[in-house]
């Protein structure tokens, strides 16, 4: 095991830049097995493998995560592009992970359940690995509100089913819930990333995130549905004036669980479809590709911009985009 | 689209065999695109494709339902030694589908919204299909309280966290509360089924669904730990007294959905630890291979007895199991 990195035994407070789990068990544990990545402290050496992250890209769809690997090690010049990226998680199917120097892509499945086994342990792997100034994004996909599909929506506040900005779980059968705050400066500076890029129609607003695709999204089209088109438009406007305008389904417990662990984090999402229009997705497959990509066509600038001003001697925290623009 | 199998717009009523959606939108679209399944009535002749399916697995693991098919393939006799079996699914990474002879296996991820998804769309898809008599068994993994690891529940009831016997979800921002009831034939024929195997501890009992698999079970080793030890094994204990003897991620919601369908159901899980002893999953791969393998041999068993009950002329949903017995 890691020791001496729970903060709050160390009492490091929160200037500490380090990955912070809250979790006074975990120093004492002779190894800690990470089972849904087939990772674990007596069998890896998890400060070797990752102890150089800096950026967390995480996403439903493994394919699509281990395409960004590879974009962005071609952006960075990092890539051999005779070099296959390997699954780090290749002893598993329940989810996929790679990297690129400083980059990790890990794919989280669909649904906050999924991505929250996923975030515990890949929190868990930044503490063991004693990561700093680590950022998160997720980079995923949803339906719109009011936006021409293919916009892409960073997230201003993630909120519930009835737009709270809330996360309610569930903890020895006692409701317990937390924030969905996220970090406004990493909002802002990925807006300004995208006024770098072509074809990027990017809006920073709320995002609503549910428990169902079919019935807990207002579509019409599920194997049930017992409200009408007319039910179904009232919620959406009511969503809309709430500020949201997309509906995914990881960004709540996304932002709660990062918000506990200090890490920065921002959710990226293209919207496929705007859902006052219809519920099916009908574009063809070329088209949703398309859109597919922004996300990390915007995040791959976000860290490249990051990644030269760091190099420049820049802190990467307070400096990174506007330094990098004007140099 | 495939007309006159909506069953409230038929009249067919309670004895009708077939899968039943509760959507009067679907007669009416001119296409159902599967998404998640990358299929659509436009695109598939489902009724070609599916139309003979009597039993649907569903399972978390994209490897442990391909595993599945050629187990079943083997046990059936349908299998080319030659032949892998196509994933049916292959233009998605979402969920992974196979097909045997009548027999139909699906992944379908972790957690509730994952799992509901894939039901939206199977639900759908055995209704275009015109699919009559299904039954669908979802064989896991879980958490055991009590029991020997090793053991195979059957799930009598599906509780949730607070160990009641329903599934709440978000309809247009209101709460809709379900049951979550199984078939009590189906789990009984299973047990017998289990009478045959050799080394197949296996029990009826209740199953608690949660939401999470780290502070929603009581677990001392996530990322984050409010709670102690004590705390735990009260918990567990409070479980237990309510007849829980596993703890899994997706009964309630697989239950409910079921259940408005008309599609008899079980939920068979392998316990891979007792949680009264530790939360860490520290067995050798051998052994919890071996685990999982348990709830595919039970169903196996269970599958192959009823279609050697039907092709002797038997009525396959009263008498199979007994009858296969006698003869």
């Amino acid at each position: 095991m890691t020791p001496g990195f729970n903060d709050e035994k160390n009492g490091a407070g929160e200037s500490c830049n380090n990955v912070l789990v809250h979790n006074p068990n975990l120093d004492a544990m002779k190894e800690d097995i990470l089972y849904h990545f087939h990772l674990g402290t007596a069998t890896h050496d998890l400060p070797a493998m990752f102890g150089d992250v800096k950026f967390v890209c995480v996403g439903g769809s493994p394919w699509r995560m281990k395409a960004f690997i590879e974009y962005i090690g071609r952006e960075l010049g990092l890539a051999d592009p005779k070099t296959d990226y390997p699954n780090i998680c290749a002893g598993t199917d329940r989810y996929a992970m790679y990297k690129v120097g400083p980059v990790l892509s890990v794919s989280h499945g669909m649904g906050i359940p999924s991505i929250a086994i996923m975030l515990h342990e890949l929190i868990k792997l930044l503490y063991h690995a004693r990561c700093t100034d680590v950022t998160v994004v997720r980079i995923g996909t949803s339906g719109g509100i009011g936006l021409k599909p293919g916009t892409v929506v960073i997230t201003k506040q993630s909120v519930d089913a009835c737009f709270q900005p809330r996360f309610e779980q569930v903890i020895l059968g006692k409701p317990v819930v937390r924030s969905t705050e996220l970090d406004s400066d990493l909002a802002e500076e990925l807006l300004q990333c995208s006024k770098n890029l072509e074809d990027m129609e990017t809006v920073v607003a709320n995002t609503m995130c549910t428990m169902d695709f079919y019935e807990g999204q207002a579509r019409l089209d599920g194997a049930f549905c017992s409200y009408t088109e007319e039910d179904k438009q009232k919620y959406l406007k009511e969503a809309y004036a709430a500020g949201v305008r997309n509906i995914e389904m990881e960004s709540s417990v996304f932002a709660a669980m990062c918000k506990l662990s200090h890490i920065k984090a921002a959710v990226v999402c293209v919207t496929l479809l705007d859902r006052q229009k219809g519920d099916q997705l009908t574009s063809s497959q070329d088209v949703l590709n398309d859109y597919q990509q922004r996300p990390q066509l915007l995040v791959g600038n976000f860290i490249k911009r990051r990644i030269n001003a760091m190099n420049r001697g820049f802190s990467s925290s307070s400096h990174g985009v506007d330094k990098a623009k004007t140099s």
